[in-house]
């Protein structure tokens, strides 16, 4: 198990883990850590990586869409994206149960990435560099795009006079039960996709092309 | 309490909603009954309707989007439409802290709505009959599309070469947040939504439509 950790960068993600590494016995230091961990920004890696001289011992980044060239002119490294939202409201049991892409170009760093999901508390999988953007597009549907989705959805539920909150029930349990699809487009009911569209277009014409989109994803 | 219904139709929300009468002791019978309810495909309410006599009680419905007179010639009538997804492989506690939406036109017809939902265990509120739609297409965004949603943004993992089950620890806790917003377009990172384009461009041409429409959304 690596035994110290400098970890920059101290955002939701940053504060979460290094809390976890804390709680593991990891020493947290500034200097002379054998791992640098880059909890900055994605839009901030590269710059940082320039500015710390090679040679003090392994680098990473947690960003999901960056690519290893980012941590550049270092050469051990690898990176490490846990699969989760962050949120300062809670401590480090937000890594439990996340899976995380390791991505690395040598056995050794794939090593020293493996063992820090590992102390970390995260399922780990391995993610060709490649294929990081195509990955994180994917990360970002699922958790910010459900975000706008309920916005969204919420939204028309509050237009139409009812609880937003009616549904949270809705949407836990449609995951729950594993996304087995329903409703009207399910049943090829397309009278009422229709008379949601009419709605739609009447009262909050500003969500017609996200509906239409959907719809069609959804058709197809 | 309602003492004899008249369950009509026996698909996902008839199935439950039967069943949970039966627990809490209220007959189900074919002729007769105080009230029947139909829990039939949306397209078969008006004509179901037609065919029963008026006069035998009170008539129901449990679909989102169908206005009341989808069930004339009949006067002694109600929606109440319970705003979760159901599966075949649960039970009657499907309806377990959902909310439900009731539709009535006089005092007497409300009254009979909100008590059947306090005997399937629904938490129920008032809904214009003129905003049906609308309230529905809202369900329908938090359903059927979150479904869409999950298959997109797991095709993308899993053509990176990634376990899609990844997303859903993160597509829960993003709930569990309260959908509070992360993300690099929560950040303003264009480089990584630039990114995230480019790869769904060259690799699932088909999703790009779905990627922007939810990208424009939420930027806005």
């Amino acid at each position: 198990m690596v035994k110290s950790v400098n970890v920059i960068g101290r955002g939701r993600a940053g504060t979460a883990i290094a809390a976890r590494l804390e709680e593991r016995g990891v020493e947290l230091r500034a200097e002379g850590a054998e791992l640098t961990l880059l909890c900055v920004p994605d839009t901030a890696i590269r710059e940082v990586a320039q500015r710390l001289s090679p040679g003090q011992g392994w680098i990473g980044h947690v960003s999901g869409a960056t690519p290893l060239s980012a941590l550049d002119p270092h050469e051990r490294r690898f990176s490490l994206h846990p699969l989760q939202t962050f949120t300062r409201v809670r401590g480090p049991e937000q890594l439990d149960g996340a899976w995380a892409a390791v991505t690395a170009e040598t056995d050794e760093a794939r090593g020293q990435a493996l063992e820090l999901a590992r102390t970390l508390g995260l399922e780990p999988f391995e993610l060709d560099d490649a294929d990081r953007p195509l990955y994180h597009a994917g990360a970002a549907m699922a958790s910010t795009f459900l975000v706008t989705l309920h916005e969204a959805a919420a939204s028309l539920v509050a237009a139409a006079g009812a609880p937003p909150e009616a549904l949270e029930p809705l949407m836990r349990r449609t995951m729950e039960n594993g996304f087995e699809p329903t409703g009207p487009i399910v049943r090829g009911d397309w009278a009422t996709l229709e008379a949601h569209r009419e709605a739609i277009r009447r009262e909050r014409p500003d969500l017609e092309a996200l509906y239409d989109a959907l719809a069609e994803a959804t058709v197809r």
